[in-house]
């Protein structure tokens, strides 16, 4: 989802329509993004290792059954057949698969006994539309297995699998609490990456602003202010989720688990400081801007006045002797035209010395 | 209610009316909205179900007598005498009837043991007048029994009652407090339409800010503003509602429910979050409204100096010329006029050079 | 108090006075307001009613002895010996009477065991200051008695005394918590009357904005401004007070008192809440009054612009051809005339173009 | 200490100095404001009292031994070997006395068994330098005896003392936590009187502003603004502090001082309210320096766009028929030169009345 | 680290490189700044001290061994495989290593039971960038052990140093405990010196703006602003860190080092307040700066005002009687011309007299 907001707008639309259905009604309130619904399933313990991409849902039972982690991952939402076929394979509680298909959840942590829910938004700057891009992203976690869902292909697990496939780091010795710490961190710290984007933006717009600012810059700007609100509102809600897995007595998650978590939790909020910290200089940028635009007019006001002061008296003292009056003994001196250049040099010399002496030139 | 201060004001007045009566003395506190009272029954367990309109309160009796789950809805609160009634007939404490009557009250959480007690505002957007209206439903909940009271005909609980009547989703499967949580949530989902709405006009008036600022532009601001003060008021105290519900240990809330209000909780958190941001989005479009109208003063500055500083010089160049001196040798010139003319051409030529330089041009 | 700063400052000033003073020094902090102290005895149970005006101190003693409900209300305070012998009489703490004496205390609740000790203010709407007057209204409540202290006669308790004069209610079935109860009631309802007047005031300075601000508005605006400090300054305390009494476990007040104090509560909460809506309201009007001043400016300088850029080209253009030149061809042509017209209506029209372009026009 | 800046860095500067030294380190970090460390006792109980200006700290001792409340002051604190002779005479933790040295300590309360430490700002108005001045105080209770450190002679004990020595009120009857509460109530108390000056000046300025707004008037406001920072930053941490105290279970505080406590409790919310209601009103102030330079910049260009437009197009007229062509026939007409003057006079007139339904006449 | 926005971009940066590798995977996120990585060892107890530069980490396994408190301080982090033997030789937990390499830790404190671990910025005021620095250190606290990390050569411990060789204070005697204290302090009491800095240049600062306001001060404003951001960011945290110290009920930290860490918890406030009362003050210096351009605006406007209303009616007079129509009469009236002089002169005074009164001269 892009930062701007008619966007933000659709989302009461989405949610409008859904208005009085019966709570745990399957509807799709995002856009179709893929072509079909497509899941891979990812089984491993320390000994081996399994990747597969299956066609119907029914053939993850048997990698379930087995004491070894699975990861069943979604790609794709709009199938709603498909996705409620898992629900009942899986017999997730309703309002799971309510909020999964929802698309515009806000982050948040859910501990239904039997599984663990998160939902979160995965980021992605769009270079084309310049902007940051959201896709929800649902985990759920039970006893040696952990589910997620995407919008479309292409994440940022990459590295998970990886780890996963070359047994890498602990992540092949642990189990499925620590597969899904991994897939949070890995959301996590793409957020860097984001932040590094806007970022660069901002140093960019600082020094448009210093050189040469332009309706356009205040443009930038506001477009910046506005995915800065946008960030704000998809991640801030991550400190909760996050101190809400912790303080969870879930038996879900292992106690070994908790030291990662607090790490996890230390980048959120070093990530929401740097979001405030860009915030407070942003607003700045926009006072920056106001003050130049001011500066700037101040400078065309000294200029208007300067030759304004300068020449109105002297071409009222031109118009005095433009007179056609039969009687103004001083056209017809000797050196009435010298002495008029005279008069006006000195006014002109006068004039010139006040304005050095007000700083205006 | 209009998102207009005068009847934010006139609040106080209908308040005012009743400073010193003793508490319990039954006012109706708004407008008469409906000719007469109208009183639905609904009766339905699993296997029955049974509307009916029904005309005196007596008649509801029979039906709160039976263990199947009844509905009560009251549209229409101008008549006094027909809630005093119904407060005898269900026995309620003396201020629910006045929070009941007095229309203009925050939205609140009660428990009077035998009762739970809700109050909250249903928005609508009225299209004529351009703007969100609130009415005040209340909500009592009982063992069996809701009792639901609203100002006027016409609400959002038609799905609701779609559900019940088609037996559609768990509704008829469970208890009165599944049923107070239907009606709640049918509010909260219709607020994701209000803002819609409000979230189209905010594109709305953020093209017309971009393409064309006008003063009706600023106006339609402020209006958005108000609106949004309007909004927040009457939704923000909701958060604490459900809150409270949650917490609050009454006998008539089971705890299967917990979940679902965990749902709308959420809801609400969203609902809110999207208000904040509309709020900052609007506080922004104050600024940009302010900086382009700086911006088009620039613009027009910038014009009337280049005109004046360019002209007022030739001016006074051809005003030297036009004095009637009689001893003025450039007047016999072969080339003077020649030459006043390329002097005045080369003093144009710099002055653009100058401007150019300062990107006035 | 009016809601002016020196009034606010002038509060140090009594206060500062006091300084030093061992605490529990009588001094009467406000102005003398009226003539006489007047007390004044209300004694009461379901059967029985008894209202009384009383010279001495000494005469309450009687009416307390009794097991029946006793309302001593004191008018006046300027008189410190009439206080003292009321403070020996009824053995309040020392600091009960400090604080009744110093007529600028915060709203606040004590609980001295024997004595529950309330402070806060009695607002009212003076028409010809056109703003808001505090009185220090002080009550304490100990078995059986209420004593009420006031700063001068007249007060918002008359519809009190005739639920008591009438039996109205239940007031003389309860006892005396439920009388403190009454009169802090009629004080919060009271708030109502004071914010439907702020709330009309807002009202028409709205107009006056929109139709035709001008410096007074703005001073209007201020004026508003300062009084929304006096009167959240005067009522936001009244939260805590509240609260601190619902806390209390003072035995004076009785569990069924409960509900009617929540009552109170969300009231000042409500009250609370317009204040801040209004808060923002005129916030929202000084941005709109000082944008509508850029506006104006705007249109000032587009005025300026259009005649001054129109007309300098064209005095210029006149200006050359009034030289005195020998030779200038032109002025002996037959058309040069009308030609010099045609350039200059030429002009004239581009510049007309122009600015229509420019949206000037 | 002033409200300056300067000041306000010199702390860090003080305190720079500092930086490394073991803690517990002596050094002074104030300027030097007295020529000798003054040292007094004043030994008292409900029998006797006995005030005396000591010489050596050994001279102490006699006073402490005995069950008498002992008031140890001492004036002055740039002599390090006093505070240390002191300090080991007395056996106070070293962190105690590196903080009275540190005379730019935020006021603190410090529970260390033996002695309760509290630290805070006597604040007096300097009228000289019309600013505030803080003098650091602090207070040592332990049992029967208070020791009390001042950085100069001159303090706001003075009344203390006075109901020591004339035994009035309870003081000589109670024992040393009523003592420190004394003196504790004496600092706030001359708050008041600080408010009061603050509230003298931001009356005057009001003033001001409304008949008379220069520049001179805005640095007022911007010191005012600065005093407001210090006043806070020094008055505020008190609000903590003697909640502390009430919190603490130490029992050199007696259950009956409790109640005084709460007593300057509320006075320190009074004046936090205050001075937080003084920063609303002077941040008001800004808005009205900023939209009155406004106005007046609106009224100017009035002027100049009134005079520039009226006479520009008739400047422009006498222009034309100061043309020199040949063939101008208007020039030999009988009534040109009348009807010039009509055509100027009519024009004068219309732009007369444009201005007027413009309003800017 | 400077205060520069692209440093803070880049933070995202250096981070994003790392986002997807396990947990625990060692990265150095800083620059290299050093040569090579240099371990000192500084063991001591009561009786005797030895300090030591040693070349390889297993070198310190002799100093740990011993029960004597070792501080063994590493400078320069760039080596990962000295940092990683490091981690090994002391069996570091995986995730504490990597935050050391992190070099942009927000400040924290975790206790990891067999280790305290803390992170937190150095600052230094570079004088040739001109801003503030700031440098990580890490500190871990095991039992009898000390191990600090710094990121180059030179420190704020240099005193904590001279105290342990010269054994000045306590330290020598308290465990390590107490030293992990002392290096605390010695940073938190390095901050008072940056503060005093940025204290010196807003005093300069302030004294610009009142006497010569130029765009230099606008953006140096704006660096100031920006600086307090990055302090704010790098010290804010440390409050909730040293608390988090002091609840901790790690066995590490002894009971009486417990008051010390309430010292520096005081000088954290005390310097977080200080930090808000320079934004407070800078905000403020941002208005001045934006009404002195106002005010400079206006002062521009009335000069011009001014000689225009002066002028431009004057020169219309003369126009006038420059026109060559032949039936005027004025121009052959004897005193014709010193009749418009005296026109002229009057209309003036006028002026003059007009500007007077709108106070514009």
């Amino acid at each position: 989802m892009g930062a701007k907001t008619p966007r933000t707008a659709r989302k009461g639309r989405t949610r409008a329509k859904k208005a009085g259905l019966p709570p745990g009604t399957l509807i799709y309130t995002g856009e179709k993004k893929v072509e079909s619904v497509r899941i891979t399933v990812i089984d491993y313990d320390q000994q081996h290792y399994d990747e597969k991409q299956i066609r119907s849902v029914e053939e993850c039972a048997s990698f379930i059954a087995t004491p070894t982690v699975t990861w069943v991952n979604i790609d794709g939402l709009h199938d709603v057949g498909v996705i409620e076929k898992l629900g009942r394979a899986f017999d997730f509680h309703p309002l799971i698969l309510e909020d999964i298909l929802s698309t515009r959840q806000r982050p948040k942590f859910e501990d239904y006994e039997k599984d663990v829910f998160i939902v979160l938004k995965m980021l992605s700057y769009s270079d084309e539309q310049q902007s940051v891009e959201a896709e929800q992203v649902s985990l759920i976690l039970r006893a040696n297995v952990v589910i997620s869902f995407q919008e479309r292909v292409g994440d940022v697990f990459e590295s998970v699998r990886d780890r996963l496939r070359n047994s890498r780091g602990r992540i092949r010795k642990l189990g499925a609490d620590y597969l899904a710490y991994a897939l949070l961190d890995a959301i996590v710290d793409s957020y860097f990456g984001i932040l590094e984007n806007v970022g660069d933006k901002i140093e960019l717009l600082e020094d448009e602003l210093v050189s040469d600012p332009e309706e356009r810059t205040l443009q930038a700007i506001y477009r910046l202010k506005r995915e800065m609100i946008f960030l704000r509102r998809s991640i801030w809600p991550l400190r909760e989720l996050i101190n809400g897995i912790q303080r969870s007595e879930s038996d879900l998650i292992g106690e070994s688990t908790g030291v990662y978590l607090r790490d996890v939790y230390d980048h959120t909020i070093q990530i929401i400081d740097t979001i405030e910290s860009f915030r407070d200089v942003v607003g700045g940028m926009l006072d920056t801007y106001l003050s130049s635009i001011s500066n700037r007019m101040n400078a065309v006001m000294k200029v208007l006045t300067i030759i304004a002061t300068l020449f109105i008296p002297l071409t009222f003292v031109a118009g005095i002797y433009g007179m056609n009056f039969e009687h103004m003994p001083e056209l017809k001196w000797r050196y009435g035209y010298a002495g008029v250049w005279a008069v006006m040099l000195v006014t002109a010399i006068l004039m010139l010395v006040f304005f050095r002496r007000k700083k205006w030139l």
